[in-house]
């Protein structure tokens, strides 16, 4: 951890008669509490908005593909997506955990999403449709155990079992199990993919250093190159209607200048219990996230380690979030954003008060209907150059806790090494089996729950890891748990 | 990293007068050039063999099943592994890196063997013997790659661009990759898979600590477990012929109890250019690997950091071996051992002596044919469990190597999840590709060579992150040069 230096605080008043250079050497230019001035706090606000642009815009991109969308319901959805982090932003910085996080869509419900819409539209009378309300209600029906979880203190004890050991590859698999929607979408058609790559890794890695701009929005921009590079070949006729790299305007055209969101606009919800029981997976993965996402944001801010009832109130707001975001029918949940604590890592601004003016920002870009619709024709190929970009970042941001933990214990390495790989073994085998039929309805659903949890590459590195690094002989220390809450609180 | 104190050498007669508890707090009990009294290197000789097993044992019999080898083949191929480890570990500890490292099978090789045997076995005129010759012909011809990059000293230079931050997704991706073979081989019979499964885990994790059988052989423990539970399945008449859990006495009964290894058993070689440039991919990681392996055994035995003449030595020899071990036909090639490695931290005896030793019993033992049929019949659940641990500690020992990296800096993070992400999602890309037909000779040939790379994960991430290290900006100190080499230097 390169620390650099003790946390000082300075009044609004002060910082503004500071050099951008005295600035930049302080660790926090605004503290949780502090409110800068409002033109200062709205224009950090759409910074925080364009930073965690990447996934709240693929989440739903990625659901509308998965259930079979066409480009006016992908544009509806991206922007319902933003609408509901807004929301949830404001409900989770005001009265749920205090911390300068913003929530969005969480990764950790697309394993899940993808094994429930393969399920349904595998089925004969299968629509889109059909696809979300099953979703819906599996997210819905989810939403109550992370409530009760969160509100009942229950996640504030389970915080003790969760080591960074656990939590290491439960988030890498989040990023990892995800690697067959990679690549193969990139390379739909080579060209458009390799230019959104190739400017992706220039724009973050190569010039940042360089320009503010790169700096801060090398994703948007890596989006815009590739989508811009799309177009061009689009105009120029090297591809046609039906190849993965041609643009299609009929979805900006179509889509609404202003789309008020109304609740259960897919239809109403229909509750499947192994859709649901495959659901809580991803909010296992979400809440192990999200407690490590509290420690790391009161971390980046100056604040002190988080107090169970603080974590407790958090997750069970995140439940709330989750509850508000399935009546509204996003597809996915929220959860606590892992890029915007980078992000305040990089401004130095751990303000709440910058977190809720992003929000407000979100909230109104999620009502203005062509703002979505601009991006919903967007081709696979610029999206999968991203998925290889971000969700490599999620893997890493995973592994980097083991960082507190003995790396040269072979108790550790084993138990790191097999939730690694049964995350990936696992659900490769769960892919190939199929449940006999005519079996007794017992056995048929609990053969269902237990595949659903097998596919999901992130609960069995969960299972794997959490059982066995409080079970098997170990020192705190070695697990690395001292380190962890050392840095987590600061001291 | 756990500094138990400094070096400090002892003469084999200082030794032989310490109690076990002083034994115990020293760091290296016998160094590179000590010899132990004679009985006293022999049994450590033993137990090295013995730590070695599971994956000396483990590649013959994978590389057996990829090819189609019945049992008696099977056993002939296990028993010349060991043969072939013998006589290469002794030309390594005699005359090349002189380091105390044993010399074996390599995991490396395995994507490669599996993309070369794939290819060869669904061509209409296929036989298990084929697939071996045209292997046998790829390991020969690109061991004369690693050989010139060896004794040229090219491999010395090339150290300079190998840091963590490549090395640690490259070896990852050796176990990671294979995520195919683990699980889904084990649940062939998923009693006798779970059996020989819990029995490593309680085996190496619980049971270590109390007693020293279980703290050095848990593998073999687990293995015997496994093998016996599936012998009173198969007595019992639970399992019968053709069931993946039955044990077959075939192949005990029909290896001769005397097998003298002979050149070329499988036919004479076969050539292909693709082949051969496929199996450079699993070389140039197998190098790497070799490289970290050589600072580590120096750090573990109290050397000082391996001079670049050191390490070109030893790899241009492991190239020697890669080419004894095609010669003799054991569909793998030879390299250093990491087990080997992680028993010299365990059993604190870095002795170059003992391990010249032990490479006398692989000789004797790959000689004796009854052996190998011993474990030839072996089921595959139970090297399917073996898989799950084996291959999930090779990703750990992997991403241990960045522990000496800066894990908070965006660069990093961005590089080492990039290459993982990729080491996955290529490969499950290349996998769906097939070759137009009628392509013009070059371009086939030339598509069929990235196609090979490109399915060989661990080659992948070795260019993605080698690449993008040695290019994006970075300092050493964030890049972990200089904790490397320190600790490798052990200064």
């Amino acid at each position: 951890m390169a620390e650099e230096g003790k946390f000082k605080y300075f009044t609004p008043d002060e910082v503004s008669k500071m050099s951008v250079e005295e600035l930049s050497k302080q660790r926090v230019i605004y503290g949780i509490e502090d409110k800068p001035p409002m033109g200062e706090a709205i224009l950090l606000g759409v910074q925080h908005y364009l930073t965690m642009f990447g996934a709240t815009f693929i989440i739903p991109v990625l659901t509308a593909s998965a259930v079979g969308f066409d480009g006016v319901d992908t544009a509806r959805l991206i922007s319902l997506m933003f609408f509901v982090s807004g929301i949830t932003t404001i409900l989770q910085t005001t009265w749920g955990n205090k911390l300068p996080i913003v929530q969005g869509g969480t990764f950790s419900f697309l394993p899940p999403m993808f094994v429930i819409t393969g399920a349904v539209l595998a089925r004969p009378d299968a629509t889109s449709d059909l696809a979300m309300q099953e979703l819906t209600g599996a997210i819905i029906a989810a939403s109550f155990f992370e409530i009760v979880i969160g509100f009942s203190g229950l996640i504030g004890e389970m915080r003790r079992i969760l080591g960074p050991i656990t939590i290491a590859p439960t988030i890498a698999m989040i990023g990892l199990a995800l690697y067959n929607t990679g690549f193969s979408w990139l390379m739909e058609d080579w060209r458009v993919g390799m230019v959104t790559l190739i400017a992706m890794i220039v724009y973050s890695q190569f010039l940042r250093s360089k320009n503010r701009a790169f700096l801060l929005f090398p994703v948007l921009l890596a989006i815009l190159t590739g989508y811009a590079f799309a177009w061009i070949i689009t105009l120029a006729g090297v591809v046609s209607q039906g190849d993965a790299g041609y643009v299609s305007t009929q979805v900006l055209e179509n889509s609404p200048w202003i789309a008020v969101p109304k609740p259960f606009m897919w239809g109403m919800p229909k509750f499947t219990l192994s859709f649901i029981l495959g659901m809580v997976a991803g909010y296992v993965a979400s809440m192990i996230e999200s407690v490590g996402d509290y420690m790391a944001a009161a971390r980046m801010s100056g604040a002190p380690i988080p107090s169970k009832s603080r974590i407790s109130r958090g997750i069970g707001m995140e439940g709330v979030g989750c509850l508000i975001a399935g009546i509204f029918g996003t597809g996915n949940g929220t959860t606590s954003y892992s890029e915007n604590i980078g992000a305040i890592g990089l401004t130095k601004v751990g303000s709440r008060y910058v977190i809720q003016m992003a929000a407000i920002v979100m909230l109104l870009l999620g009502i203005f209907g062509k703002f979505g619709g601009f991006f919903g024709g967007m081709p696979n190929p610029v999206v999968g150059a991203m998925y290889c970009a971000l969700f490599g970042m999620i893997a890493a941001v995973g592994i980097s806790n083991l960082q507190f933990v003995d790396l040269n214990s072979s108790r550790n390495l084993f138990i790191v090494g097999f939730a690694f790989f049964m995350g990936l073994s696992v659900p490769y085998w769960a892919n190939t089996v199929t449940i006999a039929e005519g079996l007794p309805l017992w056995q048929e659903t609990l053969e269902d729950i237990v595949l659903t949890i097998a596919k999901t590459g992130m609960a069995v590195a969960a299972i794997c890891a959490g059982v066995l690094d409080n079970t098997v002989p170990g020192t705190k220390e070695e697990r690395g748990l001292l380190a962890w809450e050392d840095v987590a609180s600061d001291t």
